[in-house]
């Protein structure tokens, strides 16, 4: 039985226009892969109903789950939650839960829920809110869509919000091994180790430090015994 | 006149399982603004040669320039020249200037062009090779497409190589002003602002640092005297 599948959608002309260096793609990455959930596919979007309707409709239809980051703030190019109402055809309107948990969170502290942060309660019909411990106003699931926000400290918590609501997979293993040798050096070899274990997946990522050429060998596979075998036999025909 | 259109394509498995934080997308999205080219989507994909196939058709119909980045390297999980090829249906085998290339350089550095090392003088027909001064085996344009290396350092030559060969557009002017409020307490002026001026993009970043909520309100557009314009305003508005 292979793992569930997942995709990401960016949303934001802030990483498209090279403002701002996104984050949040290497931190969804790395817990998926924990979970075994195998993220296949990302996308970035720009702040565009139809560029977001289209990819979320694609994305949805395609893998287990969708993780969509960025415009669910109060302001005027938060578009994102409307965009995903479109994308599954369904009403979208301030919802009676959400704007409790926000009413709740400003009389607290004191602002006021004004017109601009309501907007923040603007949740599709039949869609599940996501817990926000750092910020309060929700994400939401539709679907197999969800939809969290773009700040990496709320992205992270609903992250984690989510991620034990889902099925994981059989965890994969990963080992690497580093060797100071361009992967020119190392292909051949490399390659009847990849045939010779083909159940497992090899890859090299090669680097070029202190103009030094080397490759990260990573081996990788969901049996640990076999990838300790592969990593034997990489050792043996690399002295390492 | 609109701007022209790229996409970009990374291709890595490293980037998936979130073992690599990809830096190449931040470093083409900075280049391609201060050139006037307008980024609108970059997908990541796995080392799958219909993945890789599948995404490049994908792009190079729907935007002017293309750019991947990853998989061109001499070991067996380097698959995207051949993927590429495929994409667009040219027939791909070690092509001569290529090779001339790294006869020349692995003889100057005394390395064997050993058959490994020979895959990254598979070049599709058609094709027109991207100088890379750094480690030499170049990337490749087919058609829209512009094929190049992951290692950072590799794919950024191969990007200064590049884009002085595309017609630029009209850069884009951005001014950013950073506002220490929640985005609720600035939405509704910021609104109206994006109204009044909606001959310019007008965007709100937000930002959580040392548990204070700010944003960063970036104008741009590219007429300087409008953002000029624009930003007189929101300082006006916000006592800036």
């Amino acid at each position: 039985m292979s793992n569930p599948t997942a995709a990401m959608l960016v949303i934001g002309d802030e990483i498209l226009s090279g403002r701002t260096r996104d984050s949040n793609m290497y931190h969804l990455a790395g817990e998926l892969t924990k979970h075994g959930i195998d993220l296949v596919e990302v996308r970035v979007v720009s702040d565009g109903p139809e560029a977001i309707a289209t990819a979320t409709r694609a994305l949805s239809d395609a893998y287990d789950n969708v993780f969509t980051s960025g415009g669910i703030g109060p302001t005027h190019d938060d578009i994102t939650a409307d965009s995903i109402a479109a994308a599954f055809g369904v009403p979208i309107d301030v919802r009676d839960d959400a704007r409790a948990l926000l009413a709740a969170h400003y009389e607290r502290t004191g602002s006021e829920l004004n017109s601009a942060r309501l907007r923040m309660a603007r949740i599709p019909d039949t869609a599940k809110l996501i817990d926000n411990p750092v910020s309060v106003a929700p994400g939401f699931t539709i679907g197999n869509v969800h939809v969290m926000a773009g700040v990496p400290a709320v992205f992270e918590t609903m992250v984690a919000s989510v991620l034990p609501t889902l099925t994981d997979g059989v965890p994969l293993i990963s080992k690497t091994h580093r060797i100071d040798r361009g992967e020119g050096d190392i292909a051949g070899p490399l390659a009847t180790l990849a045939a010779n274990f083909d159940d497992l997946s090899i890859g090299s990522y090669p680097f070029l430090q202190n103009g030094v050429y080397g490759a990260n060998i990573v081996i990788r596979g969901t049996d640990g015994a076999r990838v300790d075998a592969a990593m034997a036999q990489l050792a043996k025909e690399f002295d390492l």
